[in-house]
């Protein structure tokens, strides 16, 4: 769609120089996704892969379960304002129930002021079809240290911006089966799950998913939506991270750079 | 609060060795915000500075534009559940209008198809009550570049954890003036505005707004909601950060790291 990256003017400055040039950068762009014409959710993102990202994210937030739930999604276009690849409306099978409109709730929150990780952690193994505690999955530890590697020189737009996030899925044998970059983490993580669920492949039983930043809750979540056993980050884990991935039986490999990780779940699924 | 960091277990792999202790990590937990006792959002965070977390993002959303906005903040009790430190409750002064309750729309969206950054950057410029273009703030080059030393150190969290992102306010001569640490970057930055709101310090002016990361469009827009003129992070900016920055007339500068940096808007404010 050539919306990836965009060129900005810049100064380089250093103590004794200035340099003025055009700069590449990630582009950033509100993604709205409607719902049977309902407006859901907007995400700020970078374009591309929007089918993907929207039904990866329904996925995730337990909306739908599968490919055969989704009709059709197409870019909205109505005679108020142009079609500006931005608004994505997706339709349901007629069977499918709609889902409270504030997807920001459906996780975390109770009717009373009982809000806590734990309230959270029950939420996603009470909601998710696919809980990957029973897959009997096993990586080799090398095959997860040659992981980072390999995500990095899949990542096309990050050596040009140095802005993107990327999420990659890997076979257990470290074979890469498909990567996906965005401004937002979550939205990485959404476009390859939406890719799955486009190709067939949900739940991700046999699966790694491998991120480049930090393993939050909200990731972890994903994974775990997805069937997906084995997840692994090249930086640190969150406490409430560690806690849904030990709750649902995913293992959880944070810090994995270099020639070490750390595994703070289900450690009998890396061979060693 | 002690809340701040945890201590899990995991085991830490090599090739040849695995060694199992305690590992320290960020604390991830949910924070409802209600507003006169009704829900508005909740958001992952790290505990400690809620009630500026609060405000930070009631006044970056334009919901209110000071401090005597705000009546009370107080953590919610119910008889239906105990008080877990996770749901807040501001009071707004009897006079304020209450929010749409659906703020993830307010800055993104249109009643047509038209959503694009292009009515993004406009509803910033239009809500925000101190753009920062007509601060006469000048910065030395030499300063900016010692920014990123002086936040890392001032980073108490990360140090154990390696897991959370910081925001740091700097006067126009270097001095810190606050710091906060959060496993959300959006909120590292709240909660930076929110201890700026409390302290009568609103608009911004005069200030630097130092962030670890990425220069997203949220940062930035907070930043001019804020009236900072000058946001500088570690790494790149996003296409729709820059130009949010160059219409409202923030000096955002990129890729602060070593003896460089990238200057993309309104460079007369740093002096070299």
């Amino acid at each position: 769609m050539g919306r990836v990256t965009a060129r900005r003017r810049a100064t380089r400055l250093t103590a004794d120089t200035a340099a003025h040039r055009a700069e590449t950068l990630a582009v950033e762009e509100p993604l709205e996704i409607r719902l049977n014409g309902n407006p859901l959710t907007i995400t700020m993102r970078t374009p591309g892969a929007d089918v993907e990202l929207a039904q990866g994210f329904l996925l995730t937030e337990g909306v739908i379960g599968g490919r055969d739930d989704v009709l059709a999604a197409r870019y909205c276009q109505s005679d108020q304002g142009p079609n500006t690849y931005n608004v994505l409306d997706v339709t349901l099978a007629p069977e499918l129930p709609m889902p409270e409109m504030d997807m920001r709730r459906n996780f975390y929150t109770t009717s009373s002021c009982g809000i806590c990780g734990k309230a959270s952690l029950d939420a996603v193994t009470t909601i998710s079809r696919h809980c990957p505690g029973d897959d009997p999955t096993a990586v080799a530890a090398d095959s997860l240290l040659a992981l980072p590697d390999r995500l990095r020189s899949a990542q096309k737009v990050f050596a040009s911006t140095g802005g993107l996030h990327a999420a990659g899925l890997f076979a257990a044998d470290g074979d890469l089966l498909v990567v996906r970059e965005d401004i937002g983490r979550h939205n990485a993580v959404d476009k390859v799950i939406g890719w799955a669920l486009e190709h067939g492949r949900i739940p991700l039983s046999g699966t790694v998913l491998m991120v480049s930043g930090r393993a939050s809750f909200e990731l972890t979540q994903k994974a775990v939506m997805a069937g997906i056993p084995i997840m692994a980050a090249v930086s640190a884990p969150s406490s409430l991270a560690v806690d849904l991935a030990t709750q649902s039986g995913l293992t959880l490999v944070g810090f994995l750079r270099g020639d070490s990780m750390n595994v703070y779940s289900r450690r009998d699924r890396v061979k060693h």
